[in-house]
Order: C-alpha cells, then structure tokens, then sequence
C-alpha cells in the first residue's frame, strides 16, 4: 500500500478520479490528508510516495511568509523516506521549500502551463495601458474630467514594434500570441535556436544584447537558472531604447531592480509592469509604488479561477504517467524535446 | 479646372501626391486650403468638385462644440455648388455637419477602418480590465498596499465566454479578432445572416433578443442608423445576464445610458465600459463618471498617432478611384459587397 498527499480539497473534489487512475493501473493508492492541525503519523508519512503540492494549499505564501498549510504539507512530503515523486502548483521550481526534495533525489514536476493564459491576459492588459495612455483617461476620470488626448499628444501606433520575450514556455508563448495579435513583432530569448510556436525569430540567452537595442517591450517570463539570474543588468537596461517598457512576471531576482529605478527616474526608458520584485512582498518604502508609469501587481499576474483545476488536471495526468512509468510532464531537470 | 478642399496640413504633407494621382488619371487638381482665418472666394468655392475633411481638421470637436477650422472647412463645402465628392475623417456618417452634403446629393465616403485597430486594442484594454480585476491591483498600488487577489476571490477564466459584437464592420471584425485571441466565443449582429471574417458566427439585428441572455460581453460597434438608434434599451438590458459587462464604442444614441445606469446601480449587471455618450462631453454631475466597474474614456477610445496617415491612405485610393470612374471604398449608402 502507497499513499498520495494531497489537500483536503483535493481530496474531496478529485479524489474518486486519482483512486480511479490508481485502479486503472493497477495500483491502490491510499489518500493522505495534509492537514496543518495534525500531522500525518510516522508510519503514514513512511508509506507516502507521491505528494501533490496544489494551489489551494499554496495560497496566501510570498517570498517572506510560507503558511501553515504549507508547513504541515512539507514537513509531512521531507519526512517520507520513500516519497519518488512531488508534483508543484508553481511554473518554476526554484522555491526553497522544493529544494529538500530535489536534493534527495525525489522526482520533482511543476504546474507551468496552467496559469500561462491569465498571466499572458495581464500582460498584454499592461501593454495595452501604457500603449493607449489609459492612465491619462483613467486619472481623468477620477476628476470628472472630459479630455481627449489629441495631437500631439496621440500615443503612437502599437503595431510593427519589437517585443523581446526571455523565456519561451507555455508563458512566453501565451504572451507571443496574444502580442503578436497586436501586431508586435514577437522575437523570443530561449537555450536553443530552434524556432518556437508564435515567435517570429528566437535569438539564444548569448545573443540577447544583439535584440535588446531594438525592443519597445522587453518581457521577462522565464524560469530563474543560474543563466537567469541577474541577467537583466544596468548595463543590458542601458541597451534598450528610451521608448522601451519593461515588464517583469518572472522572478525579481532576474532583474536589477535598483538600476530599473535609476532609469525610470532618469526617463531613460518610458515605463515598467513588474509582479515580481527582489523582496516580496514589495516594502512600503520602494520608489516603485508611486512612480508614474510603473505598474505594480503583488506577484499575482495569474490569479484566475480555472488555475486550479488546470493544475490538477497536469497532475491527474501525471499520475497515470507515473504509474504507467512514461515520462512525466514538466518534470524539472528533464529538457523537454 | 477643379478643386480639392482640404487642410494646410494635408497638402503640405501630401499634396504632391494629390495632383500626382490626378495627373495620373488625366485630371487637373486645384489644392484650395481650408481656412478659418480666410474663406476662399466664391469664385473659388465654385470650382470645388472634391473635398476632404481630415482627421487634423476635426481634432478638438465634440457633439456640443464645433471647432473654428470645421466650421470654416464647412461653410466652403457647403457653398461649393459643383461639389461631388466629400471625404470624411469619421467611421459614421451621421454628424450633423456632413448632412447638408448628404442631403444635397454629394457623394460622402467615410474613413471607416482607419482607427479600427486602435479602437479595438482600447476594448481589448476594457475587456482585460475588468475580466483581470486589475482596478483592485491599481487601488491597492495607490495605497502602496502589497494585496493578492486569492480564493474565493479570484476573477474567474475569461477564455470560453461570450462576446456579441454589435456591428461587424472594419472596427466590429478588429475587435472581434482580438477578442477571440483571448479565447472568447465571438458571435457578430449585422444586416444579413453571411458569415464575417473573425466571428464565429453572426446573427441578425431582428434575433438579437436570442443571444443577449448568452452575452457575458455586449459590445456595441455599429453605425448609428434606424435600425440600431435606441437598440439596446431598457428590455434588452433586461435580457443580459447578470455577470454582463456592456461596451460601447459607437454612438450614444444606441444605448439607453438611463437605463444603463439603472441596471450598473441596481447590479444587474456587472459593469460597462463607455467612450460615447447620449450627451457629449459627458456632464460633470453624470452619476456615470465615479460608479464603481465604469470606465470612462471621452469619444477618444481610437486615439493613435497612426489614424491620419490611415485616413489620408484612405482618401488617395479614393482619389484614385473617383477620377478614374471607379467605385468608392466606403461610401455611404452603398452597401458593401
């Protein structure tokens, strides 16, 4: 007898579906309730050996603050000797809370693909706001204020600009699409040069400043890898053009966030959307909350009702998969083809 | 000898290129510059055959306040007694200005499709707006307060909803192309039941009344004419669903803005996105301006820097084709093919 740890709410909603997939393959596997008021016994958390992180169980956790639901979920998954595999509600897999289980060798996959198309929604609504200067009809209005934005003053055509996205993903594919239905030219930033669904060119992580001159929307959607990290520097800010935006949905530490402010404040570029920011949550005294034409949201750009069960379907996927022994979608440290 | 009205603008900047298309087509054209300081002659305004209000001309007109240059434009037109052929720098024809024109047999075509693809980016905005909750993130930023949308409170997946898009000229198929890349269900109102490019299907102005309790968006794109004056009334309001948000980028006198607010007040509706209005500038005590889930832009939802050349590129194909016999893209009362 193995078990799976799941939510409660997992539990409740799925958990006929995952003893069903169990059956087909002729497994039993029994569900295990994390639960942050009573840990699981020593002898059940031996038993574990498949552990479901979702995103009901995540939800309310930042950079600085993990919440007891998650706590009691970890302590039970890093107490299982015989736990081979951990499935996370996050696209990356970069948390700390991950590490103990990678380390130790358990087979760890994430949810990236299931909040791609609100967190490409979001980004395409920031682009849309600085692109038709709706903060002028927004701020208008709060006066009561009749004014159209006439000539010269007309924000400029969106369509035929560049818009460089690090990180070719379910994410970055979501954001190429939807942006190149507004007519930007989608140009993508990915380990290979092979083409990429919805990207007019992709350029490898080498070559980034040979485009970042050219891009009026940099967007940073890609995992955060030794290669990631810190890749966006003050000098590499310093190559796009004083008309560029950049948006951030990624990770803060990918980012210079202190050398973004510095040329947001010298306009030496025209605007930011940043979700993600070195320390979240962002601290009440950073410049960036008041500063015009910098969009901030609290690392929630994919907030939307439907994450959840996208998750879980990867995840139900996954587990006939794994007790099927076929590969695992988005299995971390595993390049997929 | 004939003339061509239009603006010191225009022909400084494309005035070759006038009398270029008509030496092409074996014409002699007379630039006459429209003047708000000095009305051309009689003499001159006898010789006008052709004549082009352009988008610089109309800048700064509203539906209560007629600029000096419109009205100068205007009352040379309106004197020119050989006048064949005006060109306009709006989608509709329904201003009062154009229908002494209209009404004394001038040709008028419009520049229908010149700001369509802003138009449409300005409702996809809208649209992400709501369906994203960004208001939240935005009041939150003003606060400087970190505030993550979680569950139960989550926006729900926007992907898979209906969109009925009154109208399905060059702005309705913009719109409806832009809207179907986020995933929405695009169903178009129009004359005749023929299938139109980027919806996935149509239906006629008499069997609206099917498709309003199935519409989550309502979006009014359309000419103001008989058919479509007070369309959307106080009953068909009625028939929207309650999580319906209504846009309307067409004419005021489509939308019973009354019973609109009645609907917004009483939340039967979940919210609206305006750009025109039964009374244009929108007065300042309308309960309009500070409802919560209204967006307010002032008849400027098109806005770009791009729509005069657009318009311009409009009016020399048209040049083009008037001097050579040719049909007349975008004529008014001439239906499309």
């Amino acid at each position: 007898m193995a078990g799976v740890l799941v939510s409660q709410r997992v539990a409740e909603v799925y958990g006929k579906r995952i003893i069903d997939i169990a059956k087909r393959c002729n497994r039993v596997l029994d569900l295990v309730l994390s639960n942050p008021s009573a840990l699981p016994s020593a002898n059940v958390c031996n038993e574990l050996e498949i552990a479901f992180y979702s995103r009901d169980v995540w939800e309310g956790c930042d950079k600085t603050f993990i919440n007891p639901e998650t706590r009691a979920f970890f302590a039970a998954a890093d107490a299982a000797a015989k736990l081979r595999w951990l499935q996370v509600t996050s696209a990356g897999a970069d948390l700390a809370i991950y590490q103990p289980s990678l380390q130790r060798g358990v087979r760890v996959t994430t949810s990236s693909g299931s909040n791609a198309e609100p967190m490409a929604q979001t980004v395409t609504w920031a682009v849309l706001s600085f692109a038709r200067a709706t903060q002028h009809w927004m701020a208008a209005q709060r006066r009561r204020e009749w004014s159209p934005l006439i000539s010269p003053d007309l924000p400029r055509d969106l369509g035929g600009k560049n818009a460089v996205i690090v990180g070719t993903g379910p994410i970055g594919k979501s954001i190429a699409r939807l942006l190149r239905a507004l007519g930007l030219n989608t140009i993508g930033i990915r380990r290979t040069s092979a083409p990429a669904e919805h990207f007019d060119r992709v350029t490898t992580y080498d070559r980034i400043d040979d485009v970042l001159p050219h891009a009026q929307w940099l967007v940073i959607a890609c995992p955060l890898t030794e290669t990631t990290q810190g890749l966006i520097d003050a000098r590499r800010i310093g190559l796009l053009p004083r008309d560029a935006h950049v948006i951030n949905v990624a990770r803060g530490e990918i980012l210079d966030e202190a050398a973004l402010i510095d040329a947001l404040s010298q306009r030496r570029l025209a605007g930011a959307y940043l979700d993600v920011f070195a320390v979240e949550p962002l601290p009440r005294e950073s410049p960036l909350w008041d500063m015009p034409n910098v969009i901030i949201t609290p690392h929630n750009c994919s907030a939307s009702a439907g994450n959840i069960g996208r998750g879980v379907d990867i995840f139900l996927r996954n587990l006939e998969n794994y007790l099927s022994r076929r590969p695992l979608e988005n299995e971390v440290g595993v390049l997929a083809a």
